[in-house]
């Protein structure tokens, strides 16, 4: 625990057993809707409301750029992260496509991209131009990390004012995937072998390289296992420390999170060992492609709703399975109870 | 084939190939949105249109009663289907719910209910009521199967009029696992101990009694598993032949079908048996719980979008999932081009 970091209260058990005991009440064979009674528990659980809400949902999308890409760990050049913060702005990314699609208010927020960006349409809240290359030295400094999830806050902190009731967090940052697996494998203790991927599509010696710097770099930053905000400095990215802080703020606010995929995941394994009372407050939209995000999905003993093979980012999966999370929130609201409806239950007659 | 079905031409793989390689010039990196992409090449594939549309989607319910409900297989009375009719009628089932958020043209085909129903808010397209009780006799005779399924065809035909673009049928009928279950194990030689599951709640004694009763039927009625018109008539249901009549019309007028659970996709391999050219028409919704739906689903080499744990039926899964089918017409239709967003590809700086 942190001053940095708010105070997340436990999840409403009460409430969560009254949602419950009404879903039986519902015109179905108890427990017939599976996985989505569940998600609609754990969302009264959450929300504190016996018939939460989850629309419209918030997307914020945090970018920031990464030292370590001077390394050639990513497909893409590191211009990219400001282009694709350009086409965000003008609304032609996935994201903005899911985003459009559940009714989200969506917000795009520099925390340390390296290039120029647009003046409109983005919230400047840059703690630094990108990471320092953590092959060769710290990423970030420990108040960097700090001002960095400070951002996030905020930016949960909006997204509560403008009324929104779930937040989705989604990255661009060309090479975060390096940085994320480099911070996978100090907080779980897993071999860099079996964690690194392709990111947006690197293969063959580039993977190997890839992987060999990351294996370098936990020698030479040599990050406290126990010490999440000294794995986070050293290793992570602004954007990724801005995802802490904004999970732990919409938490501290009971607003439900529904995280991203390989990414976002790391930046949740970070936060709930910086506050654990977070962890029931996450929902998972989907088991990426990308190969450390099993592990990082079982060190949270998550199971997350989707599973389609998706390897984008910027919040995509999660958008994509946010429409599960409205259905569970109206089957609470809208379905008929056998006695209303007249429906005999099971064995009468 | 059968001058009772439609004619359902071969998907168009030109078009098909063209909505691939547009996926390829869109912001992101190529194939990093997974099995979405696959599906949106499987819409235009089946639709013929390089950016398809799936909005709106039609539900059709249809609901029939089982004699087999006699032999105390299911955990409810007979009597709540047609009360689960009426259910539908007035908006309270999940179904409705479900319908309603995505935006579905939702119309219920009494094809078979065996008790009276409202006579507002129905389809009447009654063939018998009730099938005969497929442990003492056939349940339909052949000429009723094919008028069921002819129901089928009217439904899509009037979905199809009616401007909608994706087909989702669901069922009601107490008992109809055990008439799918007999079907399954016919239609792919699989032990009925293998596939037997309970339904909407049957477990123990009464599960073992169930498994019982459909080995007894299928030596007392020996269906030929080469006539899936046979099996369909002498183990089936009004309701699951009128699904079968509904999925290939759909396929007749290039509609997507969007398969839900267990029921459904019995009703699949019977009308793909009957019309293989039917397959790449089918997307299929969710993995049921219950166990004969992994072996129906191997039979038919189908990959579910979902996996919720779902034993409702109605199309509930189906329409679960159906945003995702609206998200990949999205991603097609509305993301922008590396060239016109201005940024750049792989390896280029």
């Amino acid at each position: 625990m942190n001053d940095a970091l708010p105070f997340i209260a436990d999840v409403d058990t009460a409430c969560a057993e009254r949602a419950s005991r009404h879903l039986d009440t519902l015109t179905k064979p108890p427990g017939s809707l599976g996985r989505l009674e569940a998600l609609a528990v754990s969302l009264a659980g959450i929300t504190g409301e016996a018939f939460p809400r989850v629309s419209p949902p918030a997307v914020v999308v945090f970018a920031a750029d990464h030292g370590v890409a001077a390394e050639g760990v990513s497909a893409f050049p590191q211009a990219v992260t400001a282009q694709m913060v350009a086409n965000f702005v003008t609304g032609g990314a996935a994201i903005n496509v899911f985003a459009r699609r559940i009714g989200a208010h969506l917000e795009v927020v520099d925390v340390g991209v390296a290039n120029a960006l647009p003046a409109e349409g983005v919230v400047h809240d840059r703690v630094r131009p990108g990471t320092a290359n953590l092959a060769r030295e710290a990423a970030m400094q420990r108040d960097e990390a700090l001002a960095a999830i400070a951002a996030g806050r905020r930016a949960a902190e909006r997204a509560a004012v403008a009324g929104c009731r779930c937040l989705i967090v989604g990255e661009m940052g060309i090479a975060n995937t390096t940085a994320s697996s480099a911070m996978l494998a100090v907080l779980t203790g897993a071999s860099v072998a079996g964690l690194v991927g392709p990111g947006t599509g690197v293969a063959g010696a580039a993977l190997a390289r890839k992987q060999a710097i990351i294996e370098s770099a936990l020698v030479a930053r040599a990050p406290d296992p126990a010490e999440p905000l000294d794995v986070l400095a050293k290793l992570g990215g602004l954007e990724i420390a801005a995802m802490v802080g904004a999970y732990l703020e919409a938490a501290a606010r009971r607003m439900p999170v529904l995280v991203d995929g390989f990414i976002a995941t790391v930046a949740a394994l970070t936060a709930c060992r910086l506050e654990p009372a977070l962890r029931p407050y996450l929902i998972f939209g989907h088991r990426s492609h990308e190969p450390g995000h099993d592990h990082a999905l079982a060190a949270l003993d998550a199971e997350p709703l989707l599973d389609m093979s998706l390897r984008l980012g910027e919040g995509s999966g999660a958008a994509l399975a946010f429409p599960l999370l409205e259905a569970a929130s109206a089957m609470l609201a809208e379905m008929a109870t056998f006695d209303a409806a007249g429906v005999a239950t099971e064995g009468k007659t």
